[in-house]
């Protein structure tokens, strides 16, 4: 295992010590690190609450701050974060609006934000993000699995939240943007979990994990590596499918890389991905490309489609200053 | 070779084409795809370009936009763009002022800048950044690489073009810049060139290469693998040394990755890095951290630090809207 560390057992409590220093100036760290919150609230606004295992930054650590996230709990790598911690951060950011949860759907997270969920003393609702298309139940799930549409579904209600929608409306937007939101991922390697210290799957030199997971687990099926346009065309073809999009609609596009795709390589996928959209009549009116939820050192990446209405667009456009993403302000 | 490609020979001009499509409010492409351009145009500030070969994206074209670049002119992975190149870069973004070229000390991009500046009917100059202390002299080097501290000069010096500061000002603070800014980095794994089809350099899987260049060139040595706070003081000390800083310095810190290392072990190499500058009484005024300065998918980071004045900090901090760098705007 090749890895940046000391220790794997202080690995997580040494990036968010490096974390909370590099933006001092958007967020600090609760106490015994258990969650990352904005430096400054904004009272009167409902708090948004996300948080899961490691290993998949800049998610959700780096989406805490203006127009996103109030406060992210950390699990260790690939594992849930604990009651408590969502507790902590419940208490940490309610300004007496309200918490809403937004949770990826994998059955630790689902646990543990559901027992906080039912402890805390505060209004709070619970959104729930099952983009990934790939599979019905997995590994780690009851139904689809949450990945990268977490994100959008973050930002929209983020600023839906920064403009002073009540609880009640941010639970229905946030249900909506993931209805609205499918992602399918591939991978072409694995990742290795530090305490793990070795591949999570093994993979041939010519072959690929087609509906891979963010964790490493399997997709659909275990094929040969194919052309970017072939990879484009199923990734694509599947999202469609669940979408059943109409022609002139609107989307948000977010190509995304698992940690260790080079960007020439995304917004090559990009470009494949345009190519596959460009019988189909769907306007791709939002670009983002990058790799915002990784899993680890992975190689590969997933596409998320969010057929977004005009209101949807506009929440995306709105300023946000989080630290891995900014603009508009 | 597992990459998300169609065809080697046209990985650059797709993976172009999807940028250009993603970042369309930002930037356009030049003819033949010469150069990425900023799609506005400021008249009557001087024209920043600057190029080199693909596959350290996001540099440069990620860096095209207010604030920073005016063109950026990509040439193959790892192979410089032509001297063609930068002189319809420059007919196509220099508005009257002036143009100046921010080169990285490599042989080939030295070479062909240097030819187009000679046959440029234009008012030009020529920043050279040469930021890496590792290694005197290289495999494409005649002196100092340059590095990551290029972004660096391109983000203070944009600033001050945009402020509009003439064509000799921002050649002297593009040198002082420069002059005032140190890097050295590891890697633990060799990147992959998509038109050699297989790994730059072997590496033993407990070993790595300290001071290794961003095209996976030799660095000082071939070493075992060592903790991160081990790999922090060696690149550290490193540039601690070569920038002779006085207690009370402020510093700009970018802890860069090279394509294929997560963002989590960058903050804890942050965090490693703040442990060495402890007991220095050198002042970390700004972060950054991500993968800016990438060799494709190479596993490994390098650390940059400036010793940066007030009027250099104020410049960091000016607006920038770029596909990869947003703030302040």
């Amino acid at each position: 295992m090749k890895k940046l560390i000391n220790d794997v057992d202080n690995l997580l409590s040494e990036s968010l010590d490096g974390f909370a220093t590099a933006h001092a100036g958007i967020v600090t760290l609760g106490p015994a690190r258990q969650f990352v919150r904005r430096q400054t609230l904004k009272p009167g606004k409902v708090a948004l609450i996300s948080g899961g295992g490691s290993g998949h930054e800049p998610l959700h650590a780096g989406f805490v701050g203006h127009g996103m996230l109030d406060a992210a709990c950390p699990g260790q790598v690939f594992t849930s974060p604990t009651p408590d911690q969502m507790l902590a951060a419940a208490e940490a950011v309610d300004t007496g609006a309200g918490v809403l949860f937004i949770v990826k759907n994998y059955s630790g997270d689902m646990m543990n934000f559901q027992m906080a969920a039912e402890m805390l003393d505060r209004d709070n609702a619970t959104v729930i993000v099952n983009d990934d298309v790939a599979v019905e139940n997995s590994t780690y799930t009851t139904g689809r699995r949450g990945v990268a549409g977490t994100l959008i579904v973050e930002k929209i209600v983020g600023a839906a939240a920064e403009r002073g929608d009540d609880l009640a409306a941010l639970k229905t937007l946030g249900d909506a943007v993931n209805t609205a939101t499918a992602s399918m991922g591939v991978a072409l390697t694995s990742c290795t979990v530090p305490a793990a210290g070795k591949p999570t799957f093994a993979i041939g030199a010519d072959e690929m994990e087609m509906g891979v997971g963010i964790h490493g687990e399997p997709g659909r099926r275990r094929v040969k590596l194919a052309s970017a346009d072939a990879i484009a065309a199923e990734l694509t073809g599947a999202i469609l499918k669940d979408l059943s999009l109409k022609a002139g609609q609107e989307v948000l596009l977010l190509v995304n890389g698992f940690g260790g795709t080079p960007l020439l390589e995304l917004y090559l996928m990009v470009n494949a991905v345009h190519k596959v959209l460009a019988g189909t009549g769907v306007k791709v009116a939002r670009h983002l490309t990058g790799s915002y939820v990784t899993s680890l050192e992975m190689a590969g990446c997933s596409v998320t489609i969010t057929a977004a209405d005009a209101a949807m667009l506009a929440l995306w456009d709105a300023p946000v200053h989080t630290p891995a993403l900014r603009w508009g302000m």
